[in-house]
Order: C-alpha cells, then sequence, then structure tokens
C-alpha cells in the first residue's frame, strides 16, 4: 500500500459503469443487447471537450490505468509511469478516459456477466467479438461522455491495434494515434501462441465446456500454463538472461522437480498471482479478439489501402528486443501511414526488456511519448 | 508403408537391446543397478572396429535412426536423410550405432519400466540423469561392442550436446565430434519454455505424481500442450509464414474455438500423434536433462577451460533461422575449441526451416557434413 500517495499520481480514482440498451451488432454477425463498460477518468475535461485522450488496454489488463482505488491498495494502475500530473500523459492537461473492454472480466460486460436471457453467467454464450467492434463500443462511450473528438487515442500492443482501428473505423473523431509495440497482423507464430493457451485453458477438466461457473470450479491449471507461457513472449531473451541468467535458486542443483532456477520461481509466481483474479473465459475471447485483428482484411491484404481511410496524424513506437511484435511490425504500420502522406513519428526504442517495455519506466520512451503528446496538448490549448 | 524401400535407404532393420548388470552412478547421486539399452547398428564394422559412428539422438526421438522396422512401416527412422548408404554418413563405410537413452521410453529403461526393487513402473522413483551420464551408459555399450574409439560421436541439439560431453568425458575414445544446432548451455529462455511443458504435464489431473501407470491413465492433455509448445520452437517464425502465413483453414472467418488457421490445425496434428506413444515421466525426464546440460559448470562457467580436456576434431554446424539455440550459441562453441587449438570447422547454414532444419533434406547442409565424414572414414581407411 502507498504510504503517500505519490505527488505525481493521479491519487485516488473511483471507476464509474455506463450502462448501454442499444444493442450492438458485432462483426462475428451475433448482436449483444445491453452491456456495461465500466471506465475511469483521470484529469478535467475542459469547456471545449477537446482535451480528452482514451487510452486502450492490451490482453490481460483494464480501465485501472492510473492511481489507486485506495489507501490499502498495493499497487497503482498499470501504466502509472505514463499517466499522471506532469508525466507524458499529462492529467493536468488531458482528460484521459479508459474503459475495461467489452468481454472483459473486471466489471465490463463478459463471458463471466449475468446472461439476462438466461439468468446464468454467458461463459461460451458470449459472442466473439473483436477490435472492430471494442472500437464501436467505445465510441457510444465517447458520445455519452459528450467527446466528440479525442485529442488523442493511445495504447500499447493490442492496445495499440484499437488505436489504429480507430483510426479507420472512426478518422475524424481522433486528432492523434499513438500506437505502441503493435503490429498490423499477427503472425502464424502469435497464433500459434494464442492457440497453446487456449488448449491449455479448453482441455483443463475443470473447463466443463466453458460453463465452470455453473459448477463452481475455474480452469486454473490452464490459465496458469497460459499465463506462464505469456510471460514468456513478454520477455526478451536477453531480458530473461539479465533478470535471472541461470542462476538457481538455491546455491546447489537439487536434481527433482522442484524450482531449480529463477526463472522458474518467476513463471510460477507469475502464473499463480494471475488465476483467481482473471477469467479465462476473457483470456480465450481476447486471445481471439488478437489472432482476428486484420484491418488490412477486406483490401486485399494492403495496408496502405485501408489505411487510406485515417485522417489522424500518428506516433509509433517499438522496442528493439521485442519479439512478440517486433520493430519490423511497427515499420510496416509506419509505412503505410507514410504511403497515404500522413503524418507519423517513429521511434525505435533501444530497450533490453522485451514486450513488457511499453509498460515501463524508459526515460527516453516516455520522453518521446511525452514531446508527442505535450505538442498534441498545445493543439488543442491545453 | 514404402512399396519398395528406397536403394539409398539401410533397409529393413531390427533393434537389439544390451542389458547391463554393472549399477551405473549418476551425477546426481542417485544410482541405477542395472538396466537395458536398446539400439541399432547399420553397416558393417571393419576388422581394425575403427569405422564405427555413434549417433546420439534429442529430446523425443530415439535408436530408430535409418530404416525401416517392416515392410508396413509408414515412416523411416528420424535421420533417413543423413544416414545411409552414400548418404553424409555413409553406411556402405561406416558401422552406425544410435541408442535410445536411458530414461527414455522406446526400450532402454525409463520410468516406466518395471523397477526390479518394487515390481511396479519406476515413475517418479525414476532418478533424474544427465548428459554425463548418458555418456557413460554409452561408453559402456562401447565395450560391450568393443569399439575402443568411434571414429565419431555425432548428433543434432540435445544428440550434440552428448557429442560436446563425449569429447571431454572421453577424449580419446573419438576421433571426431559433430555437433550440430547445440548449445553449450540453455538460456533463461529455454529453461522457460521446458519449465512451462513440464507445469502443463504436472498440474495434468491424470499426472498422480508421475504414478499415472497405476490408474492407468496418462497426462495426455499436458503432455500435447508440452508438444504443441515444442512444435513453436523448433520451427522458425519465417518457417510458419511459409508454411501457414495466416492462412484460414476454410475460406472464411468462423469466429469460433474450433480449428481457424492453419497453424493451429497443424499444431493440434503433432500434438494428437505424439499422445500415446510418448512417455510424460521421460519428457519430463529428457527437458531437465536439457536444464542441468552445462559442461562448464564446475569450470567457473568457462567453456574453453573444460574444452581444454577435448582431443577431437569438431565440426559445428548451425541454421540461421534457428532461434531454440542459435548460431550465435554455436560459435560459442567453435570459440571454446579454437581458444584451446583444436581443430574445428564451423558451417552456418542458410535456412528458413528453424531448429528443424537439422533433420530436414537441406543440400547444402547434407553436403557440408558429408564432405567432412567423407575425410574421416578416409582417416580410418574406410
Amino acid at each position: 500500500m502507498p504510504d503517500v500517495i505519490p505527488a505525481d499520481s493521479v491519487g485516488i480514482v473511483t471507476p464509474e459503469i455506463a450502462h448501454f440498451d442499444q444493442p450492438l451488432s458485432l462483426t462475428s454477425g451475433g448482436v449483444i443487447d445491453t452491456y456495461d463498460l465500466i471506465y475511469e477518468t483521470y484529469g478535467e475535461l475542459n469547456p471545449q471537450k477537446s482535451n480528452a485522450v482514451l487510452v486502450c488496454h492490451a490482453l490481460s489488463s483494464n480501465h485501472h490505468v492510473a492511481g489507486y482505488h485506495s489507501m490499502e491498495d498495493k499497487k497503482p494502475g498499470w501504466w502509472e509511469n505514463m499517466v499522471g500530473p506532469g508525466k507524458a500523459i499529462d492529467t493536468n492537461r488531458f482528460f484521459v478516459v479508459a474503459c475495461n473492454n467489452l468481454g472483459g472480466c473486471y466489471g465490463s460486460t463478459g463471458p463471466a456477466s449475468i446472461n439476462p436471457a438466461t439468468g446464468k453467467p454467458f461463459g461460451p454464450e458470449f459472442p466473439i467479438v473483436t477490435v472492430r467492434d471494442w472500437v464501436e463500443s467505445q465510441a457510444r462511450l465517447s458520445d455519452r461522455l459528450g467527446i466528440d473528438t479525442w485529442a488523442a487515442v493511445v495504447g500499447g500492443s493490442l492496445g495499440g491495434m484499437q488505436a489504429i482501428q480507430w483510426s479507420i473505423d472512426y478518422p475524424e473523431r481522433l486528432r492523434h494515434a499513438v500506437v505502441i509495440a503493435a503490429a498490423p497482423k499477427l503472425t502464424a507464430q502469435n497464433i500459434a501462441f494464442n492457440e497453446v493457451a487456449r488448449q491449455a485453458i479448453r482441455t483443463d477438466p475443470n473447463f466443463h465446456d466453458g460453463r465452470y461457473y455453473d459448477f463452481n470450479t475455474e480452469p486454473d491449471r490452464g490459465l496458469r500454463i497460459a499465463r506462464m507461457l505469456g510471460h514468456i513472449t513478454y520477455l526478451s531473451d536477453e531480458a530473461m538472461r539479465e533478470k535471472f541468467g541461470r542462476d538457481l535458486r538455491d546455491e546447489k542443483i537439487d536434481f527433482d522437480f522442484d524450482v531449480e532456477f529463477q526463472v522458474e520461481s518467476y513463471l510460477r509466481y507469475q502464473a499463480d498471482s494471475f488465476v483467481g483474479k482473471f477469467d479465462a473465459n476473457t483470456y480465450l475471447l481476447i486471445t481471439k479478439v488478437l489472432d482476428y485483428f486484420d484491418p488490412a482484411e477486406n483490401f486485399g491484404g494492403d495496408l496502405t489501402r485501408v489505411m487510406a481511410q485515417a485522417r489522424a496524424s500518428f506516433l509509433v513506437v517499438s522496442f528493439t528486443s521485442d519479439w512478440r511484435f517486433a520493430p519490423s511490425r511497427s515499420r510496416e504500420i509506419v509505412k503505410s501511414i507514410h504511403d497515404n502522406d500522413l503524418n507519423v513519428s517513429y521511434a525505435e526504442i533501444k530497450a533490453s526488456q522485451g514486450h513488457d517495455a511499453f509498460l515501463m519506466k524508459i526515460p527516453h520512451y516516455l520522453d518521446v511519448v511525452g514531446a508527442y503528446m505535450d505538442r498534441a496538448a498545445k493543439e488543442v490549448g491545453a
């Protein structure tokens, strides 16, 4: 818990819930009749309503981007390094909004929510959603908040994919898109890792075809494996070497199946602390959101053609040691923007932390985003 | 099944079993009192017994390196591309020997074998073995076959690690070591992947602490996940792109959890065909053999110091797209040999297939090994 809330934190924050009654038609052909989105806001919306920034979250995170929910909170929001008074996304200047995406498990309607039609959790009946569907639901949240145009839509990893989709689907509703550690679509290898994670969850005997809520159990073993695997892809080989090397946990080799090396201990800890706080059906769903993301799909696979719809200016950021979404993937995005004569700044940040770098306190990275956001703020008089 | 046995195959082969009664003291401190090693041989041992080549196998393979067990066999041995009459390891010139390693599940004594002390399968009582222990057991097999000095000890991946260990532990008993797609020890990331595979198996409810034989079941779900994960690390991102791209299995997206992309289908098929033919306790054991391999461990981590014991000449081969054991890892091995003024040839083969390249019919690769083995044959008058 924070003894004292740091001065550069947004402090104690309280999430709000927006309820939507207008049915949402999904890319898959399904419909969600009614739904809730849980969200947080930091800073003040200016009278012109021009200083709003939407932060989109990645696979396993949520609407709690910055600050603390109470003085008992052990940790701040997941992007405390980035968002706060005087920080790169400066809450003294911007009104920052973040919601838990549809299908999530942190308060927005998702597989664990009660299906009004049955009175039981949706489970496997929750429809497959896509990044487009998320953007549509976020656009409705924007309407609700009276925000016509975002000063910027910002996100890392899957969050960056949402920023790209925003620029395509609502070109007039954002001035800037900040796309960090993202890719224009997954590789076969990315999909393969997702598939192993899904198979681990779906073959867990406690999965019960996704209806585990009815059995008062959870496919924890599968979710644990999925999370361990995820963590390997979030870290670079280099980061693992720096963090753990081949250090033994004890001084000597034990020749058994208990934890022998530090890296094993790290993975088990990360997995154990994830289980119980994340819903397995949401995990499955969001890996599918990632697999299906491919904005160029209906444009003959030509990213330049689809990005022709965009009007925003872009900041694209990648990290040298990110092998999940490597810098080359960001450069594909940059090229498609360039090809359309749109403004794009690109920064390839030297960092050893792998994909996870986008969450970290890396001065050069935060400076780059800060400088870009400073100009974005000035444009709207913030 | 082969309609006709190809002329460049060793043809129909029959494994043999060598039984050992002399207890084997293990690196872990344990002892195996008696054990069997199943092995195959191809070609003829010359009167001077100087033309013998030992082939060491990798994680999930075995003693069946080349040829067919019967006319009904669907596939030949795992290194049919490399070993046979007129091939790189030419069975017209060499007497090739390969055994299933101790702890294996193809006929050598392993966790699924009956423990004479209890009359039940060893299961978790089977001791942890190491590459050193394997080399010791292979040395005893050499004695049994009357082979004092190997013309070469050859292996890919974990097999290459055995060739390195041979050169350290029995420097006078091999003239050449051929080390393909190997590493001097695992990285933290390598260990991390192994740990996820182990956790998948060990948390399968059918694992029963490794005593699943008593329950007439197998931890198939866990082994399936382990195998899928393994396959991702055996292929390069590039190989996956070439093989599958993001191709859909059907022409349209189904928006469900059935197989959507080709790569998912491939992984599920590979996993399903592995389960039922490989023992999960052996899989666990061999991942530990990999984790523990570190010949420089007792030499202050200095590979050059430990390689000072070697007397063999070396061929080291790596593949450009191998990210499991990257070329840089092979160069570490090469450097440690160079530093000791030993003969070493090194070839970095341009190949897109990733780690699996060592098994494949890549002409330049097979030519390099063939040319090296030709010289090795001439040295011994074969």
